[in-house]
Parts: C-alpha cells; structure tokens; sequence
C-alpha cells in the first residue's frame, strides 16, 4: 500500500530531535559519499495572475542507508509584493479552498514502488529547522541560553523547536514587522515549547546581545546588521539573502549548509525580472566566497573545526535544501506512520504498471 | 478533485493522432519561447539486487497554452544484461505484484493545483511515438507504404501507431531478436492497426529497401546499419544509440528532436561503470554534433527544410523526451478523461495545504 499522509499527522508523528538526529546520521553517510542529491530546480511559466508567474520546483535525493528516495515538488503562484517596506516572496494560495501546493513522494529503492505522498509543508519546516539546529549544535556555545528571532511565520516555529532542542534556551525575543503576527507566535509556542518567548518592536531589540541569533523570515533584503553581533554569539539564517555580507564576514567561523545549490533558473522567454524571487543571493554567495566555503558536512565530519572559546562569533548560512533531507525525514515519518497505524492507504498498484515504462 | 487515472484508461481515450496534433501544436508554443522545460536528470544509488542500480529519474515541463504542468518521475531497478548477444538496459519490476514504477503528476499552472497523478507508460510511448511520427510527417516521403522496424517491445507499438497515423502504410515487417516476440507483436499490432504485419529473421530483411525504417528496441549498441539505406528512405529511432554515425551520416537531411538532453548522471560514490547505461550516447553525439546539429523545431518552424526531393535520404533522432511533451499530451488526456468520466477521483486538498510551503 502506498501512504498517503497530511500535514496534521506529520507534526503528531516526528518530534524536531528525531529529526535532527536523523538528518545527522543521513549526513555522514553523505559525506562518505552513500547519499545522492539532484540538485533543485526552479522552472518558470505565466500565471493567469498579474504580477505573479507559475514556479514549478523540483528536487531529487536517494538515501541508500534508509532504503528511501525522495521528490519534492512545488506547484506554485510567486509573487514579490512589498510589504512592510521589505521586498518578500510570498505564494499565493490560488489551489482549491484557498491552499498551496507543495508535495513529497518517497520510494523504497529495492523495490521502487512509490512508499508515500505527502504535503511538503511540515517535513518542509522540520527539515530547515533541524539543519539549523544541527548548525546550533556544532557551533554556538554550550551554555547558549538565550535566543533571538526575526520572522514569526511558519518556518520560525520550526527554527525555535530547533534551537530548544539543541540547547537549554530560557528566554526568546521575536521581531516580525506585524504585531499581532508576533505576538500570535510568542503565545502559540510559548505553550507549545515550554518556554518564555517575547515579543519586541524592531530587530535590533531581538537580536542584540543574545546568545542565538536566528533569522527565518520571507524578505529577500538583509534583515541583519552586523552591529547586532556580540562576543560569543552564533548568529544564522534560512535564506542566503537575509544577513549582509559585512556581518556575515564578520563572524570567527562562517559555515554554509553544502553547495548543491539551486540551478539557474529557466523559464519561458515572456518572463520579467525573473531573478528578483532570489533576492540579494549572488551578492551574498560572491562576498563569501560560496564555491569555497566550508560546509555543514566539513563540521560533521571533523574535517573543520566549530568556535574554540566561547568568545568566538559563530555564523551558519543554512542555504538551499535537498530532495536528500526529505529522503532521510521522510523515511523516518513512514516508519512512525506504519508503526502507529496513521494516515490513508490507496493501492500501491495505482501508482505502478506492468508494461516497462 | 485529482483524478487517478490507469495506462488502461489513458489508452482508450487518447489516440496517436491526437498527441501527434497536441505536440505539435506545443511545439509551436516552444519555438516561440512559450514552454519551458527541465532536462531530465537521472539520480543512482545502490539497490538491494545484484548487478542492478537503483535509478531515480525525473523531469519536468509547463505548457502555458494548455495551463499545464507536468513532472515525470522514474523510480527503477536498472540492469544491463546481455540478451541475444546485445547489452540491454532492462528495469526489473520488483514493485509488488511485478511491477514497474513510472509517474506522471499534472498541475493546473493558474490554481497550482494538482489536476491528475497516472503511472507513465502508456503517454510516455504515445509521446515517443507521437515525436517519430512528427519526424516523418516532416521528413519521409509523401507516398511512403513499406515500413520496416527492429524492435517489437512496448515502445515498437506506438511507433507503428505513429507511422500509420501520418503515412498511409501498406506493409510493415519486424525484426526483433526473439522470434516468440516478433510473430506476437504482428498478430497484435496487425489486428490492432489493420494492417499487414510480417515478422521476419533479421533487421535487414526488414529494413533493406523500405521507404520508413525505424528502430525502437532496448538495445545498448548499433542496431542499424548503412547499407541497408534505400534512395527516399526515411530511418530514424528512438534511442540515441541504435542508429551508427556512418549510418546517419550518409542522409542527406538529418534532424534530431532537440538539445534538451539528459543532465549528467549524479550517483552515490560507490556504483561501477555509470555511463554504460547510456551505451554509445556520447559517440554519436559527437559525430552528428549535437550540439548545432538541426531540431524538429526547425522544421516544424520551417527555419530548415526537410527533403526537396522522393529520393533524398532522411534521418531522425528522437533523442531524450521532455516532461514538456507530458505537460502537452496530459492535458488532452485530463481534459478528455473528465468529459467522459473516467478515472478515480480523490480530494485535491490531500494533494495540497493550508501551511505557506
């Protein structure tokens, strides 16, 4: 049979140190060159939409080591509105009830048969939030305690279990433009996590002289300023354009996620400005020096060394994803659905065949 | 709703001349710079059976006339036995009850939405088929009767059926190896197509002298051969290395069906001799030189012109499909499947979500 699972039974089912964890094992294997990763691709069309295009993503990745491989695909209407003064990409939720389009489907890699269909949406921010978090572990200071945010949408939820689950985190500063969005997530996961989590007027009131600094926001400008940096501080961020290239030079030890990076973008010859949707990236990617950069998997292996006193600045770009991170969750996800007997089963034979495609 | 649709259903309600119309009629929007794709890539990692790979394989396409977009994904066991004296590439169905795993997913590119999810082989033939039999329809002579074939597997099929969509064909013959194949292809196929279909002992009795010659086997290696090129002759195959290069050299027009080719191969560090999956690919290309050599584009364009006389020789490579071509042949079929009512429908919100991806 083949799983198909929601988002709801997703979030029940793995817990962020699960996957935190699992991502760790999954990298080593990278590293030892048992992973393999198809880079994502960004395909571009008109939209009915003014002002939006049709963005269809894709992303591969097989994790031999959990028998699993996984495609993520993205099925959406971009937009580049500017709110709050900032440019952002914001996805229009134009499918049926007001919804967006993001889904994974696993295979089991000795048999190919398609294991399970899913939503992206919660894998999606578990996965970024666990690399972050792997990011945290193999860098900020041990006794890191405090933490400060700027976002408050979905993928800061996942950034804060993240830091919390590497660290004893006491207290949370948030900052998004949007009061009431703010303050909505300072309630929502101050219940959810267990700790104190505030919500304050501007960046730099969220930032400075913390412990932690994490940047999870939809802006394609630097939300960052290097003044914000104190001694000892670990400072990151989910997209490349969110830290200027001073602040992020600025850091002790500076570390990228890896370099299979996203492809250039293609796209029908009728599009403008498509570049736009990936904000200041070249920019940052040129200043620090992004083809050499050391990597997640340098800090995992060894190879590199994380801060060696806790006076050091520590800097984690966690850039593009891989179809790879969903390959090692998502295995992980269908292991704990089958155990507990959660999500809707269609025949498996729906979506295979029996003539040699 | 997203509907499911079986090979079984999307055989009967979509005809060859029908994908022949649609792909060219988005073989315009192409040309115009009005369709996008992303080449095909092929992923690989170790798989549980010996001698095999584990091949993940995906491309993707959007058609904006048809408000259409497609991913195509390959889920397979590889193996490249030798049989009948030719390496092959043979995928093992070792999905449960046998079975092969081919998908095709379908996205509405003004909603995002996911409009149908199908397993792949019966349009992945029709639009390999529907692709030679533009290559004919542009290149053989007008008057063409006899067709000769090597090859009488599953793609075998829909390239007859492309034939004869296009060229009033009296007579075929089928070479294929294994004489048990051969003689039920034509028993099949000749009832199917109501036409004359003779199985016969070599490729070159049933190629010599015919006025269309077309490969479509699964082998790795030359299949065709020089001298069995007759004045008008059109010959043309579906795999880049069935046809040697002195062979497509001597045509007097040669075209291939475009430069949106596979992407390097991406594999884990431990699989042996990767590039044998792709028999003599990179020997041909160099001889035809791929890379400037003339597209269907320019013939469907009329920037190149096909023959200018019955007894020039003509060429055709169908070189690497596109999830372009699903994106195009899949709204036809989704479009035709709803207004007869076939195919299972499942709720599209499983397919989406109410969480910004």
């Amino acid at each position: 049979m083949t799983l198909i699972l929601s988002n709801e039974e997703i979030d029940k089912i793995i817990t962020m140190p699960e996957c935190i964890e699992v991502l760790e094992e999954a990298y080593v294997e990278y590293d030892a060159g048992r992973g393999a990763v198809r880079a994502r691709t960004d395909t571009l069309a008109p939209t009915a939409m003014e002002e939006a295009v049709y963005a269809l993503k894709s992303a591969d990745g097989i994790a031999p080591k959990f028998k699993t491989s996984a495609v993520r695909i993205n099925s959406d209407i971009v937009t580049c509105p500017e709110i709050d003064g900032m440019p952002r990409r914001v996805k229009v939720p134009a499918a049926p009830n007001n919804r967006w389009v993001g889904l994974v489907l696993l295979f089991d890699t000795d048999t190919g048969e398609p294991t399970a269909i899913f939503p992206d949406g919660v894998m999606q921010r578990m996965r970024v939030g666990a690399t972050s978090g792997l990011g945290i572990k193999y860098l900020a200071r041990e006794n890191a305690k405090t933490l400060g945010m700027i976002g408050s949408g979905w993928q800061a939820g996942a950034q804060l279990m993240a830091a919390c689950a590497v660290r004893d985190i006491e207290t949370v500063k948030v900052y998004s433009p949007n009061k009431e969005n703010r303050e909505a997530f300072c309630r929502e996961y101050g219940a959810r996590m267990n700790v104190e989590i505030i919500p304050v007027e501007s960046g730099e009131a969220a930032m400075e002289g913390m412990d932690i600094a994490m940047c999870s926001s939809s802006s394609l400008d630097y939300i960052f300023d290097k003044s914000w940096i104190a001694p000892g501080m670990h400072f990151c961020c989910i997209k490349i354009s969110e830290i200027p290239p001073d602040a992020i030079l600025a850091a002790d030890r500076m570390f990228i996620h890896n370099r299979e990076d996203k492809q250039p973008i293609i796209s029908t010859k009728d599009l403008p400005s498509l570049e736009k949707v990936r904000g200041k990236e070249s920019e940052v990617k040129k200043a620090v020096k992004f083809d050499t950069a050391p990597t997640l998997f340098d800090l995992i292996s060894g190879r590199e060394k994380g801060r060696t006193s806790d006076d050091q600045t520590t800097c984690f770009i966690n850039n593009t994803g891989t179809g790879y991170q969903f390959a090692a969750v998502g295995a992980i996800a269908v292991k704990k659905a089958k155990e507990l007997g959660v999500g809707n089963e269609l025949p498996t034979d729906w979506f295979t065949e029996d003539v040699h495609p």
